[in-house]
């Protein structure tokens, strides 16, 4: 008897890199997860991930990642190089760049580490929310055709949902890949970036914005996202400051049964 | 008439870097700044950024800053190496690495960016604290030799003033240098490293504990900081999530007129 081998989820296609040498990789964007111009970054950001993750010399889990927009990614073949910059006994810190024609087009630092147990509290709550399946579906948005590979169910700030008068910045949703794929590290940092900028939740008007840098916690361990599996994640993301040019997000990811799974901070560009 | 100079700042001697080549700096630990091992952090990441505004090629003011305290820190002389990564129309992205015998022991990443007038709104509000003449100075801590270069005046969740029954791990505190220095971006970026450790404020059990990677999101532009001047600034800091081994802490700097001009998040190693 044969066993068909199940294909591969859209998103290990679009993160996946081959090696290319010792540190490198090399590895080019999918065209399920474009964004308006160029690719999703949180796939991008996933991408640097796994280029550490697959790395021999890893030590433990990731901890804290940083991801560099720096410029335009081309819908062609990249290099990624990663780097262990220091070894300690139990954790790690990486450098990891992506190049296009020579030039660094995106770059990421990360910490890894080992996990133990010890003394543990959480000092946010898990918001009072429907379930999910009592909360609509939004529809993909033609012009991003990222958005078709997430499930997302706006409970407030999404594109046809209005967001809160106390949190006009806010948006909080369901979210898990779409098709279904348990969750993992590399989907979870992918969905750390999967908020719609607070700009556009914020006010009506829209206008060019880029994402310059972004840095996400890891508060689970592998264990807790294997428990996880496929179902929605609750996500919460909300701005402190627009002006001048740029604006923050800051942003948490739950799981549904109520851990704290990660948070996330980003500052965005944008042009007026 | 002679006038006479006055004599540099504690801050500026700890932060001074010497030219070493192209990209390259000298550097060292200040006495001053020392915390219970090796050099304070906010001080190390102040160092790093000095590398890059004192960079003949850097474009535009401070956007965020992230350091990596990867390991000890040595009281011994150090170099730094500072690597415009990619430079755009309006924005560039660094690379900061500090050496000492031959392996990194910090390294920083960096986006400045030129600021433009543009649309502004602030979704957080300053909280309502009594002015900082109205609250007691918080004496140094004998075995941080860098807590003497802040004056600190805690209205909850400092060394001997408790924290909110509500907000368990938040402190929120007037900071500003000792002796006075007109705020700039590399105080500003060491005072969002000089909250003590959310574990401390939130447990009485000491043990060791290490920041291995903070982000700091700037604000405010330089004529912001020009008029908060040597008035102190209101600092407040919480923590999202204490587990295996690793604590997060975000915080908000104000100014004393109510302008947020920095939010900084870090993940902190603790042992137990």
């Amino acid at each position: 008897m044969e066993i068909a081998t199940p294909p591969a989820h859209v998103f290990d296609a679009a993160v996946a890199l081959t090696p290319a040498g010792i540190d490198a990789y090399s590895g080019r964007p999918h065209a399920a997860y474009q964004n308006m111009v160029g690719p999703f970054g949180g796939v991008i950001g996933a991408t640097l991930l796994n280029a550490i993750l697959s790395h021999p010399a890893r030590l433990g889990d990731p901890i804290s990642l940083t991801v560099h927009y720096a410029a335009p990614i081309a819908d062609d073949a990249f290099s990624v190089i990663a780097r262990a910059m220091r070894t300690n006994r139990s954790t790690q810190h990486w450098l990891v760049e992506l190049q296009q024609s020579g030039e660094v087009a995106a770059f990421a630092t990360a910490v890894t580490g080992l996990r133990r147990d010890t003394w543990s509290a959480t000092d946010t709550r898990f918001p009072v929310v429907p379930p999910a399946d009592a909360v609509e579906v939004t529809a993909p948005l033609p012009h991003a055709p990222w958005t078709s590979c997430y499930e997302m169910r706006f409970i407030d700030g999404g594109p046809d949902v209005p967001a809160s008068d106390q949190h006009p910045s806010q948006s909080r949703l369901w979210i898990r890949d779409r098709p279904n794929r348990p969750l993992d590290f590399l989907s979870l940092a992918a969905i750390s970036d999967a908020f719609f900028p607070r700009l556009f939740i914020r006010r009506p008007q829209r206008g060019p914005i880029g994402t310059v840098a972004l840095t996400t916690y890891f508060h689970a361990d592998a264990a807790q996202l294997n428990a996880q599996g496929t179902e929605p994640l609750l996500g919460v993301a909300r701005g402190l400051h627009f002006g001048k040019g740029f604006f923050d997000q800051s942003a948490e990811l739950w799981s549904t049964r109520g851990d704290l799974l990660a948070s996330s901070h980003q500052m965005v560009y944008f042009k007026e």
